[in-house]
C-alpha cells in the first residue's frame, strides 16, 4: 500500500466519465466554451457567494498567482514554516510576486494560531520602506501536518488580518480533507471568517490536474487572469480543467473522496497506535504524522507499505497519507499481518 | 465547421485510450513513475539522439521555460514580430527569463530568412552594457503564418546562429504540421540543423494539454527542471503528461494526426480559391491565411464556418485552422453548398 | 574639445560649492534631514504645482522606477525606437516593471507625433490577456536626437493618453535644454499638458551624479519610495543628493547651465554647416546630428574634436554634444582652424 | 553627539580635496576614464590579487549585485537573521537574483559560526528541485551588531563552503572598522580564507556616496557589469566614484577613519559602562549595543546624545555608532557631564 502521498493516487471514475464524454466535441478555446462558463456559477452556489474562479493545473501555480494579486513586489507573506509556499515551492512565490517575502513562524501542527499571529505581527520591526512589511497572511487548510483548522480558528485569523489591514490566504490542497472533517458549510470557514482567495485543490483528491483558485474579492480577478496567463498557466482546451472541477464538486463526489481518505487515514493510525506507534498529532485529515519504533517501520516497509520520514518532527517520525481509493479492507488485514 | 483555431479539437481517441487505461493504478508522482521515465528513451528513439523531455502542459510554458535557459536576464531573443512568443505570450518571456528582451525582425510569411537573420544581427548597434545583445534566435515550426520551414532553411539560420554564437530555439507547436509537410527525419530540422531545444507540440494536435520540452542540449536539463518547478509547472501526477505523449507518438499518431489536418485545410484551400478566394501565400501545414472577398466571406459564415480575421495581413484576410478532426468530407460538400 | 557627450562635463560651481558647504556637519540618513526636506517645496515652486520629488544618482534609476509605478509587470510602455529606455538601459524597463514590454514606434527626430501615436495604439491588437496593452506613453524632451517638443505637441500626446487611459511620463535627462529652448514655464508642458511623472536630469547640466523623479501624481509616492530602496537606490547621505537639486535649481542655474550649452551647439552648427555638413534636422538643444562628408570628418578629428557616429541615421551621420562647459570662443576659432 | 549612524557623518577631507581636484576637467564617460581605470589595479594592491573593482553609490546596491552573479533565481543564500540583505534591504536580493531566498539563521553578535554553518546546510531538508538549495553563505564583517570575525573564522566558513560547494560573500560595509581592529593584512581575511567578492564599504566611514564590489573572482566581472547597468548604478560621471575610492584607500585613509571611529566607540564604551550599562557583547568595530537602564538613558538623551533602541536584543538595549568624525574629546568629557 503507498502511503508516500495522495499525489501517488490516480483520478476518480466520475472525472474519468466526464472528461470521456467531453472528449468528443469541438469547443471554444481558452475558457469561453459553455463548461467553463458553468464554472463561476457552480461554485458560487458551493460557497453560497458569488465567487471567481480561475483553474489552473497545479497547486503551485494556484498559489503563487493568488499571491500575486494579494502581495506587492514589496511586501511580506506570513504563513507557517511547514506551509508548502515556504518548503516545497521553490523561490516560487518571489517569482510570481516579484519579489515578496515570506515571513515564516511557528505553531502546533502547522498551524498558526491567532494569538501567536498577532504578537508576530506586531512584533515585526517597522524600518520604513528598509524593512519588509507583511501584507497577507497565508495558511493552509488541512495543514501541511493533517492537522484542520476550526472555523473559530479562521475567524480569529480573520480578524488579526483586518486588524492589520492585511490580506488573507488559504491554501486548500486539502480543502477536502478538512471539509469532510468539519462537516461545516465552505462559506463559514472562508469568505465568512475573512479569507480573500483560496486555492481549492482537486488534484490530490481525484482530479487528474486541476486546483481552482476561487476568489472571494472578485476585483481580483482580471489582475490574476493576466498572471495566469503570462505564466503559461492559461490552458488552450480549458474546458477539460472545467470538466475536471465540475465532476469533482458535482454530487459531493469531492467530499465523499475526502471522506474516504480521512476514514483510510483513522484506520490505519488505529493499526499503528495499536502496534506502539505514537501520533504527533491528532488525525483530523487524510495525513498521519507517527513517531514509529524502528522495528515496526521495519515490518511496515515488509509489509509493502510505502512512506516518507518527517524530519523536521523528528528522527523516527514518519508521515503516512490515504487517498481516495485507498484500500480500507486491506488497511483491517494489516493487523493481521503485523501480527 | 470550425475553422478558428486548432485549439478548438477534442483530444483524440489514442489519447483517450491511453489515459483511460493509465487511470486506475498508483504510481509515484512528479515523474519518478514508469511511465514518465520512458520520455527520454521514446523521444531518443524519435530524434535519433540522446534527449532529455521536459512535459509540460501548455505551450507557453514550454517556450517560456526553454528560453529561460537559453538567455540570460540582459540578453535578446530573436523572433519575427509575428512570433507567438512575441504576440501572443503576454510578458512571459520576460518574466520567465527575468527580463530578456525580445528583437522581433519581419520575413515572408512570418519566416526568418538567413540572409536576412544574419544582416538583422549584425545591424543591431552594440552599446555594450547599456543594449542589449542577442543571445538567442527563435523561429516557429509550422510558422504562426502557416509556413514550413525546409531543413536547408534551418541549417542556414543554425550557421548564423553559430557565427554570432547564439542559440537556437524552435517553437514547434504545429512541429507535427511541419514534419507531416515535410517527410523528413526530425532529426535533420532540429538538432542537426543546430537547434539546441524544441517545443514539441501536441495539444493543438490531439493531446489533451501536454507540450514537451525537447532539450538536444541536455545540459540545460536541470535548470530547466528548476523553472519549471518554481513556475508551478511540475505536475504531481506527471504519468498523465507522460501517458499522452507517449500515445501521441506512438505508432505515428502525431504525423497521422498532422497529415489529416494539413489535408483537410489543403481541401478547404481548394474550395476557397474556387470560390475566388486568395490565398496570402502556399498553404504547407493546417493553417490558410486567404484573402476572402466580402460576399464570399458571408457565404462562409451562412454555411455555418467559423475563422478569424488577421489583422496584420490586411483588412479582408481571415485565418483557417484544421485539426485532426476536421471531416474533410464536409469540406468537400462546401463547393455545392456554396454553389 | 570633446563632443562625445554631455556626461563628459564634470559638474559647475555651484553644485561644487553647495557640497562643499554641507560637507562639514553631521545630519540625519535617508532623506529625513533639512536639505533633503527642502526639495519638495523646492520643486512645487518650479513647478507650480505640490509635487514629491525623489532624487537618484543616474538617469536610469530615475526613468525605471517611475516606469515601475506607471506600468502593470503584464503592460506595455508605448515610446520612440530611438528612447534611452529602449536603446540605452538594458533590459531595465523590464527589470524594474516586473516584466512591462517596451512598444516601439516611429517618428520624426525621435518624437511621437500625437496623431501617429493615436493611430499605433489604436492599431494594437487586442488579444486580451494573450496579447500586451499599452499602459503608460513615454517620450523624451529633448529627444534622443536633440528635438524638443512643443508645449502643443506635449498637450496632443496628453489628450491622447486620457483618450486611451494611458499614463504619461516624460524622460527629461535634458529637460534643462529643452526649457532654455522654449523659454515657457515647466508647468505648461508637464502637468499641464498631462504629463504623471517626470525624470528631472541634472547629471549631464552640471550636477555630479543626480536626477531627481518628479510626481505631478503625488499619490505615487509611496510606491516609488519603495521600488527606490528595494532596488539599492536610496542613498544614506541624501543629503548630498538633495545639495546638488538644490544648488542646481537655485538661481536658474539649470537654466543657465542649459542655455550655454544650447549656444555652444549652435555655434557648431553654425561652423559644421559653413563646412558643408548638413543638418539631419533643426538643433534646438545642445544636440547636433550632423551629416558630415567624410573629408570634413577627417579635418575635424585632426582639430581635436571628438564626436561619436550615429549609425541609425546613417553612415555619414554623427553626433556632436554640447555641454554648459562648452568653450564657445573655441569654438568660433574653428573655423579659422579649418578654413 | 549623534550616534544614530555612521551615516549622518559627512565625507571627509580627503574625500572633499580629490573631488574637488577632479571638478574641472573633462573625461571620458561610464568607467572608461583614466581615474575609473585605476581602480583595478590600486585594490589589487590593496589586496595583494588581481581583484576587479565594480563601484556603486550603495551597499544596498553593492550587497545585491554581487548576489546576482553568485546565486541562480532558484537558491538560497544562507546569512545570519541579523544580517542588513535581511533586515534592511526590502526585497532587493530577491529582486537582483530573480527570486533567490535568504536563509537566515542565528549566531552569536550576528556572527555565523562554522560549525552551526555547517550543522544548518547539513540540517536542509533536499526536496530536490521542490526546496531550495543554498548556493551561497553570506557574512558581514564587521557583524551587524558590531562584532568582527578573526581570520580563523572566515577561513573556517570558507572551508564548510567548499565542503557543501557555496560562494561566499562578505558584505564589507563595515570593511574598515573590521580591518582597523584586526589589524591584518586584508587578503588573510577574504580570498585567502574562500571570499569570493566582498562589498568594500566606504560611504559610512569618510566617502560620499560609494561603495566597490570587489570581486576576488574575476570570472564574475562581466555579468555583474551587465546587472549594474540595468539597474541603473552605472554612473556617468564614474569618475566621481573612482575618485572618492582611491582617496578613501589612498595613504591608508580608511583604516585611519576607522581607527578614529572604533576608538570612540571604545571611548564611549568606557563611559557608558562606567555609569552602570552593560555592553551586550565586546565591542570590536566602531558600534556598541548596550544595556542601558531607563535611568541612564534619560540622561543620555537629556546631554544630547543621540541613539536608537535595538529591539531584537531586548528593550533596554540600544545601538550607539562613532564614525570617522565623533569627537573623543567630546565623549571624554561626557563623564563629567553625567556627574
Amino acid at each position: 500500500m503507498n502511503f508516500a502521498s495522495d499525489n501517488v493516487s490516480p483520478f476518480c471514475p466520475e472525472v474519468l466519465e466526464a472528461l470521456t464524454k467531453d472528449a468528443l466535441a469541438n469547443a471554444p478555446a481558452y475558457g469561453s466554451d459553455d463548461i467553463s462558463q458553468k464554472l463561476d456559477v457552480a461554485f458560487s452556489e458551493l460557497f453560497d457567494k458569488d465567487v471567481a474562479v480561475i483553474p489552473v493545473a497545479t497547486g503551485t501555480a494556484a498559489n503563487c498567482i493568488s499571491l500575486s494579486a494579494l502581495v506587492s513586489p514589496y511586501g511580506g507573506v506570513v504563513c507557517h514554516h511547514e506551509a508548502h509556499i515556504n518548503e516545497d515551492e521553490s523561490t516560487g512565490v518571489a517569482f510570481f510576486t516579484g519579489g515578496a517575502k515570506l515571513l515564516p513562524m511557528d505553531g502546533p501542527a502547522a498551524k498558526l494560531e491567532a494569538g501567536d499571529l498577532d504578537a508576530f505581527i506586531s512584533g515585526l520591526v517597522d524600518r520604513g520602506v528598509h524593512s519588509v512589511a507583511p501584507e497577507c497572511v497565508a495558511i493552509t487548510q488541512a495543514t501541511e501536518l493533517g492537522a484542520v483548522y476550526t472555523v473559530d480558528e479562521v475567524t480569529a485569523i480573520g480578524d488579526v488580518c483586518r486588524k492589520h489591514d492585511l490580506r488573507l490566504f488559504m491554501d486548500g490542497a486539502r480543502f477536502a480533507n478538512a471539509m469532510a472533517h468539519l462537516k461545516c458549510p465552505p462559506a463559514d470557514i472562508t469568505w465568512k471568517a475573512g479569507v480573500d482567495a483560496i486555492s481549492f485543490g482537486a488534484t490530490k483528491n481525484g482530479a487528474m490536474a486541476v486546483d481552482a483558485i476561487v476568489l472571494f474579492d472578485t476585483s481580483l480577478k482580471a489582475r490574476m487572469e493576466q498572471a495566469r496567463k503570462r505564466s503559461g498557466h492559461l490552458h488552450s482546451k480549458h474546458r477539460y480543467l472545467a470538466t475536471q472541477l465540475l465532476a469533482y464538486i458535482k454530487d459531493d463526489v469531492w467530499l465523499k473522496n475526502a471522506a474516504h481518505a480521512n476514514d483510510a487515514a483513522q484506520a490505519l493510525a488505529d493499526v499503528l497506535v495499536s502496534q506502539g506507534a505514537e501520533l504527533a498529532h491528532a488525525a483530523e485529515g487524510n495525513e498521519l504524522f507517527v513517531k514509529v519504533p524502528p522495528e515496526l517501520a521495519g515490518k511496515l516497509r515488509d509489509a509493502g507499505l510505502m512512506f516518507h520520514g518527517w524530519p523536521s518532527l523528528g528522527a523516527d517520525v514518519y508521515r503516512f497519507v490515504a487517498a481516495w481509493n485507498t484500500d480500507i479492507v486491506q488497511i483491517s488485514k494489516l493487523k493481521t499481518t503485523l501480527g
